[in-house]
């Protein structure tokens, strides 16, 4: 197969993908958009490695490029942001044949397509392992903008989900395959493999001026939320870790604590959020409504630096670092 | 060193180019921006892999970063386009320590500086080799947008500058280190490692209704001309290759023919252009005079399909092809 007739096959796979965005897609020198006059461009890049985050065994060929694009949508979710159009570095590897290429980039078509974002283009390069790099541009009105510099002592945190089931999934994948059968096997695998960015949740919670700041958890809370309150120059207080239940059933068959998990596992893509105290009760009360989930509490912002348990013992950010891991 | 420790020494290092373009840079979500509103935008991405495009040994580490960088402008400058901003999902091979990957950003960030290009943010991962996927965005007036498909049967085709000289470069990196030495494989090696894109000349072709189609000469001549006419639905007669001095001069030594680097080398990152035959001789004129460089005319659009020869000699497509290099 020829670089050319590769590029013509993913066009047609990705070209029912939300293509109304754009002016000029795949096959010119770059692709061509007409920006929102009234919003905001915002941008996020987010690279899965053949090895590093995934092995062809841990996930297949399709479960690969949603989860490429699901973590690149859920740091425009937590900006507050909508997608627009995504642009695909493509790495292939040694282990990717066309087939494996293709399924790949029907993952990320199918979940690009339901997300209305566009392919709006890429790169095709020899490299020694599987490599996709994504780079997803989306729009938000300026006045929901959401960063992480928000946070004011006294605001409730709080996340849109349950946290851990992806690290569970990574384990029952990668270490314990005799523990796949059932349904928290199931839901854990699914998190690991195919997670939901929580777009429609992103962009209702900035919409309100009661949540001062926003990211998503994708490094694991103890992690996410250190940097969150570093970014705002507070600090804050974990009253309650909540843990998927997938991954408190499948935690002691592992040998491993579900709580550490829930604090510490990371690519759980679920949002975390500052909210102003007196107004939590109420937008809590609408998010469920909403969505049917309810917005978790999990802690207090403080004036005082650093993350720290209610009884006050220090909490270390021992989630994913990725010039840490494997060395 | 941590992931947080090192994107805060890379903030540092890329925060001088043309901060001004972004409302909110590295270290959230995403990157914020405000579009200009009489503009479109446009977006190309582009990966340098260690082991593919560079090794440690053939290019220092702030000439990758800068070929990296300069492979994403061309595409911008082949638009019409200007650059606003890049962001970088980076992947640490074992071969890069710190010191390689400051080095690395410090090139990238020079080159940005001069070409008005923010830094924007980016990811840093694991992997199997040194991996730089950048992608930049850029902004074009409407009116002044050039794709591939414009090109009419009798166009003059030309490039903003003599070809083979990368490839002449990679020759002396890789295999030929003993003609290393004088005048010609310094050009040459300049070439390869530090092209230059060509911004200005792009833009300022762009403004011209007489220029119908634009690219850039990164595969090589032969395919990418292929590609343009394609594009077009038209066909190319190939007149004259323009062939660089220090091509000619280094290809005898080493038992190659500088022609076919011209044709097929690639890399050269010159423009291609489509320009309507009764104008080119005034638009040339002002082009030398405003750059001080010729526009070179290698040949001529034709109704026939395909690519050929003055004498009808059909020309294969021998430039590079991601998938075939290497198999």
């Amino acid at each position: 197969v020829t670089e050319d007739d590769l590029i013509a096959k993913l066009q047609a796979i990705t070209s029912r993908a939300a293509p109304n965005a754009l002016l000029v897609g795949i096959g010119d020198d770059a692709a061509v958009w007409q920006p929102s006059r009234s919003h905001r461009s915002v941008i996020t890049t987010d690279a899965l490695i053949e090895g590093v985050h995934f092995t062809r065994q841990s996930m297949s060929a399709a479960d690969a490029g949603h989860r490429a694009l699901a973590s690149n949508l859920s740091d425009i979710a937590a900006m507050g942001a909508k997608p627009v159009l995504a642009t695909i570095a493509f790495g292939v590897g040694p282990a990717a044949d066309e087939a494996w290429i293709l399924d790949c980039y029907r993952g990320i078509a199918a979940l690009a397509e339901r997300a209305r974002c566009a392919i709006a283009g890429g790169d095709i390069v020899r490299a020694p392992a599987i490599t996709i790099s994504i780079t997803i541009v989306g729009e938000v009105r300026a006045s929901n903008l959401k960063t992480r510099t928000g946070m004011l002592p006294g605001d409730t945190i709080a996340v849109t989900g349950p946290l851990g089931a992806s690290r569970a999934g990574l384990t029952v994948a990668t270490e314990r395959p005799e523990l796949a059968a059932g349904p928290a096997a199931a839901a854990a695998l699914r998190a690991f493999r195919t997670p939901e960015p929580r777009l429609a949740e992103g962009r209702w919670l900035a919409a309100s001026r009661n949540v001062r700041a926003m990211m998503d958890t994708s490094d694991g809370l103890s992690t996410d939320l250190a940097r969150l309150a570093r970014a705002s120059n507070v600090g804050a207080t974990i009253e309650a870790i909540p843990v998927a239940e997938c991954a408190r059933a499948l935690a002691p068959a592992a040998g491993r604590d579900a709580e550490a998990w829930a604090l510490d596992g990371g690519e759980d893509f679920e949002l975390l959020v500052s909210v102003a105290a007196r107004a939590f009760t109420h937008l809590a009360g609408r998010f469920h409504a909403r969505f049917g989930r309810p917005l978790i509490r999990v802690g207090t912002a403080t004036a005082q630096a650093g993350l720290r348990r209610s009884d006050g013992a220090p909490v270390a950010s021992a989630g994913w670092d990725h010039l840490r891991a494997g060395e």
